[in-house]
């Protein structure tokens, strides 16, 4: 298992009327926890973009237990338990200052070639980097 | 059952850098068309609100099959196949200009007092309009 | 001058906790109502864009009034009042359900080539079509 | 005079088709940059609601000078130059990662009770703290 915790401040504009967290800002929350992740293992998304690879997000699910509020910071953490083949699933824990679960999810996202949007096996160079933490 | 489709055009801002719809903002689309199937069926989500009721988002899950594109005109076509008791659930089905599927989704939304935020059953001014769709 | 009226159902998601829509959101109103202009007066701001010309903001300034609310109808009047060069400005007031002005503002865009960002002349076949308008 | 820098990494859903950021967002990175410019000077502006002030835009000016990317770091520079009086004006200046100047603007709020919406002066403990630095 691959694990990466990310803190993220609420901002003003992503609270509703009701004064939670709108639900649809954590897809944005665990988008740049997950980004981060991949970071940390050593890959840049972004230059992943430029050499003509995309990973658009195919299943998205999300469980609310509590609200988060604004200015709160939350702690987003994600990680992977099976090496990436086409798809590549992240699962998530978001937590509030009092440590107490906001959500759970996961995110499948599959790996494309950017100039034709078919999919493609994950590149050696990733999936290689994840041997040392998953079985 | 109980039915609605709802007609959006995809903005600018919506879109992002892969030139796709970015897909937290399917959370809108299918905000606004369950608005319009309860407005539809005689229910007011604001009024509902200043007589203390929200409804919350429990759990939310979306599959996507093909992207969507900026301008578009996309039809989400939502659904209500229960009764709802403390909870209501929303089935989709996402359209593109040319009928093709974008994606599917489901989405669970808890009825509770706004004043303290515990969960309550569905009135029964709103459970008993449903009566008539939904056996 | 040139005007077009654009009615908007204010989203939940772009409410804050002030109950108040985002200011940041009006963007998104001003936007997608001076598409519809352009639409109005036979330009698909879309189909430029695959012809290879963009028009990105240079400057976006407003002044808020009064705030508007969830659920609420709004009208976005946007108007040209000057013949496009290298820029064009489009000018707002924004409406309530009760017709008591919420903003005021202005947004002024650049016509681009998008394979070098380098501006251009407005084309000749959009400024043409202002003419029976503009002075 | 007062002021911070803000640094902010952007986020894949705040990019448009453009590839650039998405002019709209520009707002939230104002927001947080003001919103840590007053922790900064010992302000909570959270706090500040629940006391029962709030604190929304009026007047809200940016002009753009070059796009910002996805994942890059941004660094919104945000100052006070003039005693908070009725209202408060920040001034900006966002820059990209090679120290360019990516956009400048001005953004004025106005200090309100948020029971009834009316304008208030600056709480004294507010102005008080800007005394070191402004004249």
């Amino acid at each position: 298992m691959f694990t990466h915790t990310e803190k993220i401040r609420v901002r003003y504009g992503e609270t509703d009327k009701m004064g939670y967290v709108y639900h649809g800002n954590y897809a944005l929350y665990y988008e740049i926890s997950r980004v981060e992740l991949l970071r940390k293992l050593g890959i840049d998304y972004s230059k992943l973009e430029k050499e003509g690879i995309g990973l658009p997000v195919l299943d998205y699910n999300i469980k609310f237990i509590r609200p988060a509020y604004y200015d709160e910071i939350i702690s987003v953490v994600v990680s992977v338990t099976q090496k990436p083949k086409v798809k590549i699933t992240f699962n998530y824990e978001c937590l509030n200052s009092e440590n107490l679960l906001i959500n759970t999810g996961n995110v499948t996202l599959v790996f494309i070639k950017l100039n034709n949007g078919k999919p493609i096996k994950c590149p050696d160079k990733i999936s290689y980097l994840f041997e040392n933490y998953i079985e």
